[in-house]
């Protein structure tokens, strides 16, 4: 039994989406969750800069006793993780792998579709794991990069022209394709799950990175003997920042799908 | 005559807009665009980082021989012009004062429309600068965030059912407020003219932010007897970014509205 804190970050604010499935999955965990919201968004940045935030993500996490740590992040999942986990002595998870595994589980017909930003599908970090498990798999990615700012501004629900509209755009292609599973490579996306829906149909399973992610660090810990007592009390949840978003209550909220009224703390993450 | 270069920056690409603005305004002079693209955006920062980054900004310019710099920055005008003014032995053009004054030449019935991203209207610095020049203008402020992501990924068009219903949801209110003059207070913002013209109407005359900074950055070379010879050339451009974006000609083809076939020079901010 370890009753120490589970770490977890994002370049910004959506990596709560990987928080509300902690909470779920793991309900007994305190978690520390930190949004580099000064530096957001790190997709467009070179793999250098990436992982400097990366490990100054890190820094400031372990500022903290964990016992393991949570990368919400694609981008730097595929551009930092294994220099991470090399750098630093306790288990760290990723976003790619356990929902890579996930689909592959799911597909029938090998035609597995993945929607992420355009830094994360130009690395090709999704396609290279899909193959790497099984090179029979037929992989089509899709970049969808006005979906995080679509999610931000509140655009999510369903009935909105404007969500709906490029949803259909960016999705019907991969539909016409055949695909029988369709990864959400990107922690906004869990949002528009209902809007993905109906688009693809209900023949079309989705994969959420966040969720499998979480079920995958489940499976570390009770491995390593890590786990919080079980069934004991609801672990909480404290959130930093690296600049304070002036809505971060009303973001946050949208993000974990619950009314939170408390604040988020700011750091300097320049200092780690 | 002086044929020095004018240096222009910005805390990202939007600036290219003023790039645009200035060739056309000032076809003979030779232009050095910097770009801080490691660092964008400027808005959400303190005071202090912002001066810090522009007077990286600045030096790195001045590695050149200039005569001239347009800051075409919103965040870095208004926190810290003033200052890079008194530093620098060089005339120093920032985006606010120059559109401001235009504003309030073109303006019949004292009511100014201003929108721009949620940090720029938040600091209320344009409306500072309008109340400090006519204090009888009434100003109404609107943050517009979905412009800048659905500029940078080519909805700008009009016929587009995505950009036509944001721009409708944003500036009718603004319209039914009666004013009959509009502030373009984003470097990104005219490439929608004809989007905001249409749901504004023919009655409200828009005012960009970088097209005033030009006709500014004019009148100062020529009373300073700065201008490069007229008509004797075309003028280029030099562009640098601190990071490299990953469709640099993609993205600055559409801020400078012409196919460009050259990649921008990255070089290393901090070290300035």
């Amino acid at each position: 039994m370890d009753m120490r804190p589970i770490g977890v970050f994002d370049s910004g604010l959506g990596g709560l989406t990987a928080v509300r499935a902690l909470r779920q999955i793991l309900p007994e965990e305190q978690l520390i969750y930190f949004g580099d919201t000064a530096r957001v968004p790190y997709g467009g940045r070179s793999r250098e800069t990436i992982l400097k935030y990366a490990r100054q993500d890190v820094r400031f996490l372990r500022s903290f006793d964990l016992k393991a740590i949570l990368i919400a992040c694609g981008t730097v999942t595929t551009t930092s993780l294994e220099t991470l986990q090399a750098e630093n002595p306790l288990p760290i998870v990723g976003v790619v792998e356990p929902t890579c595994r996930r689909a592959l589980l799911v597909t029938k017909n090998k035609k597995v579709g993945i929607i992420a930003t355009l830094a994360s599908i130009r690395s090709g970090a999704y396609e290279a794991v899909l193959r790497r498990l099984d090179p029979s798999v037929e992989v089509l990615g899709k970049p969808c990069p006005l979906f995080v700012p679509l999610v931000e501004n509140g655009r999510f629900r369903p009935g909105d022209v404007v969500i709906e509209t490029v949803a259909r755009e960016y999705l019907e292609p991969l539909k016409a394709a055949g695909i029988d599973t369709l990864i959400l490579g990107c922690t906004h996306y869990p949002l528009l799950t209902e809007i993905i829906r109906d688009v693809m149909g209900p023949e079309v399973t989705l994969v959420s990175a966040g969720e499998e992610s979480a079920f995958e660090l489940k499976r570390l810990l009770k491995a390593g003997g890590l786990r919080a007592e079980e069934g004991a009390h609801c672990g909480g949840a404290d959130f930093y920042v690296s600049d304070q978003p002036e809505d971060f209550e009303r973001i946050a909220s949208v993000f974990l799908q619950e009314n939170i009224r408390y604040a988020a703390r700011r750091i300097d993450i320049d200092q780690y």
